[in-house]
């Protein structure tokens, strides 16, 4: 990949509903099987009411746009910090955004601001992924 | 929950063989159909060969762990910092270890040093994960 | 096979109620994340105003009854036709139905009418089937 | 969608590696149980040798690059035709591309010709989409 095709500022998202399918199958893969995701009775006698979404599932979807969009197929996941916010809950339609915050070019990295929205504007989740751009 | 129920050095951990499976069915919810995880052909023109599983997919195991066994059910995810080290292969076994490196009572926090290893003992996966534990 | 067991006129079909599982799976298998597929809160801005179900799911269960009822097990896709007439909605129950029109001996071929109908009697696709009898 | 921003020859794609994974998958939402999909002992007796994957599920793969890349998010599917050409074994590759054909403005309809091929550059399917572009 060349490194000089990026630019500070260039953004790129996905937008999905996450639905129960997503996290119930999130959690049949992983095995995280904690009641706030999938026992609605347990989840109803905590402070958010209702099941949410696993975080790593709004990772997930941060992942892809950097995986897919920017930088894209070839990059390399080397390093990611995120804070968890606010709840997503099940029904919820929710954007990853991705932008290019630092350009490295003699280390190939790109350093990217991550975020995830609610349908409402409310921001679930923030963070800095660190990209390795290999040279083929 | 109880924050003194927690011990620095406590530890917890939960072992899978990915498979063919856990990452397509991880890359049919986030949508991450980067060609390095689902594509053969692509894959052996890069540097690591063969399919790799995606990177937020070890996290999702070290996520299982916190969520089920330490700090378990009730616990809330704030943040977490991750650094990927090395590949994750189909077929691989991984163990997702989590030890309590730090217990805030005051702010009701525990820091948990986060680690992924493989069936040959090489790290994948380190980081650090920033728990709130609720009063009920 | 024998294709002389076959007759114009001949029909068979399924049912099934279509549920966000089966948009969502179909999304996750194919890669197809059209918002008007997967994102609710898109679809409520275009004319459809909910999340609709992939056209080619619907073609899924027309493919699945040539295949096991008529013709059935041993026959062979060559071609289909199809025009989608109207969106089927997450939670319709969608029947195809499949009628042999023409049987051409000589080409071991037959031609079948492909239909789709939802639950309030609204055809929402059609076309047709060209299958391949093979004489073992 | 601005009809006047496609243009002749415009072409969009998107590869795979085919699993049992998505097979499996794919006849489980549509109930194509036909054995040359899901029964390897029968599969050995066909002319196939071994399990193939569904047609449809290689029209599902057009229908991705369709509604999320060309012409992308918020055209409207409006028909299809297909020939299935080849086997996509488990285990292949397949690239499923679509070109721009015919650009039919009054109409706001984009002809395009669909492709899928597979490692070895076999055509396993050709067809042809039509696809209308609403205004908003």
């Amino acid at each position: 990949m060349d490194i000089k095709q990026f630019s500070v500022g260039q953004t790129a998202s996905m937008s999905k509903t996450v639905t129960e399918y997503d996290v119930y199958a999130f959690a049949g893969i992983t095995g995280d099987f904690n009641p706030a995701h999938v026992n609605e009775a347990y989840a109803a006698t905590t402070s958010f009411k209702k099941r949410i979404a696993h975080g790593m599932l709004s990772a997930g979807f941060v992942s892809a746009v950097l995986g897919t969009k920017l930088p894209g197929a070839g990059s390399i996941y080397a390093g990611q910090t995120m804070k968890f916010l606010a709840p997503v809950y099940i029904g919820d339609t929710i954007t990853a955004i991705v932008t290019v915050k630092e350009i490295i070019e003699e280390r190939r990295r790109l350093i990217l601001t991550t975020e995830v929205v609610n349908q409402e504007g409310v921001t679930v989740f923030t963070g800095e992924a660190d990209i390795f751009i290999p040279k083929d």
